[in-house]
């Protein structure tokens, strides 16, 4: 993935030693050549796995995972953040600690559309403290599905995600590792 | 689009004989064939226009919106929707009301990537009383830039959203455009 690398480098802002942002071409302008290519090697080294679901987050996991989606013919599901909700018994809730925003939502999928059984992908567009990840988890095993693998386009590889995630046997698969965001300066593995 | 339509048809809950539930293939599982299906038509449809960016809203717009970039070859731009912001310089802001959730949301874009002289279509999953379209509108015209058209993948043509538009003089294709929800059957113009 060197054009995601190339991106980074060129338009990634580094806004303190553990804030990068990608705005303008992942988080809010979306670079729709480059989610294409992502959702192409997502759908390479998870080829293997007998996806049926890829269940993410909204609002940014939503783009890489549509294209992987088409490109292996399963539908995408996006859980939803709410302040909090009322209780409801169509829905799976998890509670997702942001450290970024200091805030814990609520993230929901709705009970209709992830069984047991199912091959599910999770994708996001960052790893950072794994909350987001170990959220989508939460969800996927409450529907007793299994999940089989990760797929991350950014990856903060000092932050603790990868290894709570590794832990506990999970695959990831992370398009960009960032060893370091120190002295204004992004430096991959 | 005769897939949308059958989809609809198929798959579509009429709630209410103002509320239709496209939750299996659009709003919350997103079917990836039919999106590309969607933004390729959107393609044709405004082939002509010589768009620039894409304008959208979080989160069931992303999918459609990023299958007509990689299309056209053009950015695509999110609108966040925040229960209310604090100010900031460098955002812009349009306050929408949405009648199915009785709440008004700030609306909002980053002054980075929208500018003048840019041609911008605007893309949204429903057309209903118009609210959505008219702050994205807003949106784009605190930038400077010209609408040059609004895509839309389901209108409820029975709601005020398309007249609204029409009477500004926007140029709007609306891919299943629903006449009535009357006694839970959709039927289309």
């Amino acid at each position: 993935m060197n054009l995601l690398l190339e991106k980074i480098k060129n338009e990634g802002r580094v806004l303190s030693e553990n804030v990068l942002k990608v705005d303008s071409f992942i988080n809010h302008q979306i670079d729709p050549k480059l989610m294409y290519e992502v959702g192409i090697e997502f759908a390479r080294r998870f080829k293997n796995k007998q996806i049926t679901k890829i269940l993410t987050i909204e609002s940014s996991g939503i783009a890489p995972a549509v294209f992987l989606g088409l490109e292996l013919d399963v539908p995408v599901i996006f859980a939803r953040k709410r302040k909090s909700i009322t209780l409801n018994d169509n829905l799976l809730v998890s509670k997702v600690h942001s450290f970024t925003k200091q805030e814990t939502n609520d993230v929901t999928i709705s009970k209709d559309y992830i069984f047991e059984n199912d091959n599910v992908l999770i994708v996001d567009d960052f790893l950072a403290n794994g909350q987001a990840a170990l959220g989508l988890i939460n969800l996927a095993e409450q529907a007793n599905a299994n999940v089989v693998g990760i797929g991350i386009i950014i990856e903060k590889s000092f932050q603790e995600g990868r290894s709570l995630l590794l832990e506990k046997g999970y695959h990831i698969e992370s398009l960009a590792r960032i060893k370091s965001l120190a002295n204004g300066q992004v430096s991959f593995y």
